[in-house]
């Protein structure tokens, strides 16, 4: 069973790393890629294509997990390992990560010191968000070049078929405006705290990690005060095995110099905050174009509904002069089915009487129909 | 009557003991339940089964009180009590809880030191979080494999029976989607207040109770500063009992011992977060699944209130049409109770009157008919 | 005047003693009040039965102002005062408080050291909060009973009287969950405000009073620091009284001890901010079951509104097949008025002529009848 | 041109004077009202009364810059300039203001230490939060008086004039609200940022600077630190003229002096936050009246919109009623009709044919009525 | 493809001198920008008139980059770098930055401290701020002359002609109302983050680099303290360029020396902070307007939809009355029809038959007219 389990977290992976740029497929299983990335079971199960959950980039303490769209993959110091798919999407963020690591870092413009310049793991995750980002544009653009003529044909005319397509769209619009939504909120989260920007300056704190290490070892008493030496006595009743224990002491004593350094470590905080701020403006002028959309479908369907009002109560204006016109009719018909009746009356003989009836009543008729009219007028029924 | 408040405060219980992870059931009183695990009645009442309240998750001096869902449990840094009930979901919630006990931590799978490690607090909270995950999960699948089919059916064919269903689904998806934002609200709430996280470590908290308890006895006048001996004559004149001081003493020292160690608490708070954050994805997912169904099923009523409007005004154009042509037919009729009158003619006596009569009120009757229907295509009131 | 605004300010108040636990009613006109509070008269204003402020917790220097639905009082550190009214629930607040008061701390329930234990600004607090919870849940469970009912009945048979009393209960439920939401929020905001909470302690900012009082007397000069020495100059030419200036001076001693000890200070925020907590669940709940109803009431609206438009647009596609079967009933009235003309046709002689004229009419009526029904099927303006 | 801008600039204020309480009208141009307050163009721009800008608590470094409702005033630590209007609440406001400078700090009430106290600006603040509260208030209770029975009486009666006057009554709701609406906000905001609210404490800020500016003098090199010996080297190569340099210089030594007093000014905080606290909850309670007659609005449009739908739906009930009758009325017609043709039939000489043939038309006219009533019942579109 | 992609990068910049306030064009490519600058592609990449991005205000190393409106610039401590273009705010704007810095600071208005005095990044700022205000306030102003009388007319006169006219102002208000509220939405996000405004200081910061190169150069090793002398070993190992990491150590070292100067820089984030203030209460009026205008426009839908519902009411009310006249003479008629059959009856030789047959059925007509109206009275369907 545990062997079949194995089996099952087998997955393709697309692994580029840091330095050489270079790009290899992997299988790998998922307890494998756990230990790799120092990741928990569940963060890694956030990336399963099995699953489709909202875009997410959070900050471990070895590696970035990014679920971004199309683009799932662990940015690491030294490598992205990216969920292998058919989609033309990983392909590409593939390539595009290859070509920015192929530029020499300071070389890049023929100066040295580009503004460009930014650690391996925030590159690949650039190139993450530009991946988003443009796919999510893309389809908003495709929406709108699809929604603004379909929904100014359905103002001139209303169909059934028009109205289904414009369900549809509506669905697509609300589905990836949630989208889009999600990668705005979780670009502006990672702004909003420090602290999760600060862990994922991921080479910066393997290079600390490593510095911190063989500091440590070569002076074993001397700068680590007080406070350590409270919390040394205390680690060995503690459960975790040593070797968590071991990191957490670096890390600590990591964060001790990190104190000293923080001016440093803010600096770097800023490049990461500039880098999401602007994708952050991208993506928040995509959310605006959907949202400028949703508006105008909303605004669309108030004005077919005072349309379809409109018309229906000019509709029954007609109706109502109709029913009035038949009506005056009706009484036309009934004073000819009167002197249609078999009784013998006097008026028949006299000369002159059919003219005088059918004058008489059609005058009637006209002063009826002629009242009403003006009794809607008063009433304000009708425009007329 | 004190004797009979207790008897009524005896509730099932079942124990799972941290470090062997055996269950039991008991039978325990309110009173005894409130000094064992150190909560006021307050906090008991909010697990009460007789009251529904909504999921909380609150971390206490000595316990974290967990409602969620089915699951209202009591954890401790030295045992899990969970409320017991018939639900099968509770059952399960044991049987889970043991078996990740029972996995020696760091032998999971054949390393040492996996990255799943987390003090038994949090692994009975992640099981509690998971299965509530699982559970609201599970219900948000139920209604959309329900909803779907049944809008779908509801936009071709309205009747009284499919609008009183999307109804009674409309209100079981608004309860939903409460408990499931109740459940995001809580853990967002969590992860937004460190000091609450912080609260939560429970075992790190006895620990250093013990530690500071031997090592306050052994040197008790040494470190503790001018605050704590500005602080101490002031204690006797206080009105709280002097057990609860010295805890009070104690937890002073903790604080103080807990400054000098922070970046280690830090660590800690991170390790919460992060099984927060990814529970916290998970239940969003739901939540995602539940507000897009909400927007179907308004997008669908809109749909269906235009479609309605519109079929509405389709009707009343052919009844217009139809009253129109009753009136050319009425007409039609008066004509010939026209000439059904008793009044004597000469017109009778014309041969070909007959037809002539009926040839041009027939014509008329078109004329009338057209120019109505020209008169509506001109007012744009049919499409025609 | 002057004595005729103090008479305006009598009230009747029932002071319930800290220590004692006795309650007596007292006439007590403004000004003593805010002399004997230390209140603005603002805050003082806040209490009047005349106006109708919202719920609202203030916690003041030397007084805790509470106005939660029936509960308008000031706790101090000694003594509620209790606005009196006839309101039932006042009485209970005094009773319930006093049976409180009279269970000794630490004795409760044989133990010594309850979970329960709190100062007595907060027992005060917390019977207030309790008796506002209780009735505004009450109220929304009144509602509830009656809604429901009502609702499903709504949707069986609209009729205006039914929907006459939807729209009085809606207008009860806007009010009520506006009360609740109020309190709500006060609940949340002071929770959110440590400040806030700190400043509710009032029997240990009335010991730190007197403890710093003589403690400042028996060292004047030693403790108090460089910042004191340098302020103490600047009093003399500032305007306010010299006993406030005094007071200040001690408030300010005061403070620079809390932050010896705000480690203390914090433990007891922990104790409010969890009683403020427990009761923030109840009234959330409370808020939850008003929220649901609301919603229920939305979708019952909405149902009944596609419900009527749906009922319309079949009464109207009735009454359009009526009005084509009367079409085709009048064609053949008006062959028949044709034929009851008084003109002499032949067709009158030929035998069999009647039985044919009818049985062709008959036919071509079934034709033109069933060729509209053909057409609003295709049409897809009816079922059928 | 610069000579005809200062006479643009020409404005009419009143003077309060903080010491005497007198009043007096100053004709000012902005430029010299601009150095008087040192308030840049832009703040005095926000009072001016040609432009409509929403309400505004402003603090700045000498003044504060107070825009509500009618009263638009700058306050200083000696004074308040207020705009000059014709407006009644202007002249109100002196009239107030001037009343309570007039009543000596701590003799107010025979004692000394009232809790009442305030310093100047504060006083003048609040004459101003009280005024603006008081005349929204009563804004607020007018349109409450004027729209209960107007909504009452239009569920009863809805017609085209009540419809207008409850749309002119929602404007005015709309602005009104939105007005009371900033008004609250302005406050909140000051509320929750400690900074602004010291920044108010003018009178005090004068005397600091006063102060230190004097034991400055008196101690030129002790006190000023290692950073302050840093920063003097480089003023001297800005640009900012010198007379604002020693200005910022005070207000450093000032701010440095503050950090040593701090718990000093949070009292003060304190002061003025327990002020807006009572304006908030005072301003809090109308805006809560207008949100609830908002909701009565909407409920009653819900209310009318469903009724208006209902007694629709009853109409075209009646309506297809009598369709029904007229339908069955027009065959009896048509089959009197076809008697009447002149067709010789022998059906005319049989005795009672006459009766016989309206017995049985009349009885079918019953049979096919009654079918329609039963089809329609079972269908449910007629209760009956 | 390098040089082509430089040749599209060429952009026309108008660029004004701090100093002389001299501008002049110039066609500059966008990597000589990005160095110029020292800004990452992204960031120029917002300013590209092929976007269309939201307005936007970042603060950068060494420049401000303004997206607002018509206005995109870039503001250096030296120099103002606005994207050419032909619209007319552009070169309004070039002529009021020049007609402000040719006032001389201090010189304003005859005195040597304006309160006006800002720094030059501000004045451009400033400029490009009320330039942004002004349109949008203009744009506002103009929508809502055109939008108030169209409304009126709209609710006295329905037609699709104005119903289309509205549509198209809703979508022009939604976009304009969306522009309005990103500007400020801008200014308070800037406003809430202290560290923004701090960074913005940009003549500060260089005049600060300047100095402290100096400073750095002349004591290099005394007050570069231990965590200093830690970090200086890392950078060896590390990845960026010399000259970056040159940089960076200047900017941890201006950091130390602004920490030590904390309270100056605070006195200049006041400055900045009162300037937003004021453009954020006059965008904040300009949004008002907008809100305003759309609720206005909402008040009105609904009072048309309320008015369409009542008038059609009416007009089936008197649908209703016709078809019950018509009905009744239908009655009428069917009579007239059955004594117009050819049987020989009795009656037809009787005397005053013929009288007596219509005023028999008259009177009956009139019964059954009049009992119709009273039960639809009585049903409340009319108001009669």
């Amino acid at each position: 069973l545990g062997l079949k389990k194995r089996g099952q977290g087998l997955r393709s992976w697309i692994r580029v790393d840091a330095a050489t740029g270079s790009s290899q497929i992997m299988e790998v299983d998922k307890f494998t890629m756990m230990r790799r990335c120092d990741l928990p079971a569940r963060d890694l199960r956030l990336l399963d294509p099995l699953f489709v959950y909202p875009s997410t980039i959070l900050g471990r303490e070895k590696a970035i997990v990014v679920n971004l769209e199309q683009i799932r993959c662990i940015i690491t110091a030294d490598e992205v390992l990216l969920l292998n798919s058919l989609d033309s999407y990983v392909l590409q963020y593939v390539v595009e990560l290859q070509r920015r690591l192929s530029v020499p870092p300071g070389d890049a413009f023929g100066g040295d010191s580009s503004p460009d310049y930014l650690p391996f793991e925030f590159r690949a995750l650039e190139v993450a968000l530009e991946a988003a980002c443009t796919f999510l544009d893309g389809q908003a653009a495709e929406l709108e070049i699809e929604a603004y003529p379909l929904l100014d044909e359905l103002t001139s005319k209303i169909s059934t078929l028009n109205l289904e397509r414009v369900r549809r769209l509506k669905s697509r619009l609300v589905a990836l405006t949630r989208r889009v939504q999600k990668v705005r909120d979780e670009i502006e989260q990672l702004m909003d705290d420090d602290g999760d920007m600060a862990e994922m300056y991921l080479t910066e704190k393997k290079r600390h990690m490593e510095t911190s290490f063989y500091s440590d070892l070569s002076h074993p008493l001397g700068t680590i005060g007080a406070g350590q030496s409270v919390s040394a006595p205390v680690s060995p009743v503690s459960s975790p095995p040593e070797s968590r224990r071991l990191e957490k002491a670096l890390s600590l004593a990591r964060s001790r110099h990190d104190s000293m350094k923080s001016s440093d470590s803010n600096e770097h905080i800023e490049e990461l905050e500039m880098l999401l701020e602007a994708y952050f403006v991208v993506i928040d002028s995509t959310l605006n174009k959907l949202t400028s959309l949703k508006e105008y479908i909303d605004d669309t369907e108030d004005f077919i509904n005072i349309q379809l009002d409109n018309v229906r109560n000019q509709l029954i204006q007609f109706e109502l002069l109709l029913t009035t016109a038949t009506f005056v009719v009706a009484i036309f018909g009934v004073v000819a089915g009167v002197f249609g009746m078999n009784f013998p009356i006097k008026l028949f003989d006299q000369p002159g009487a059919f003219e005088w009836v059918l004058v008489t009543t059609g005058l009637c008729g006209v002063v009826i129909f002629c009242s009403f009219l003006w009794f809607f007028k008063y009433r304000r029924l009708m425009p007329l």
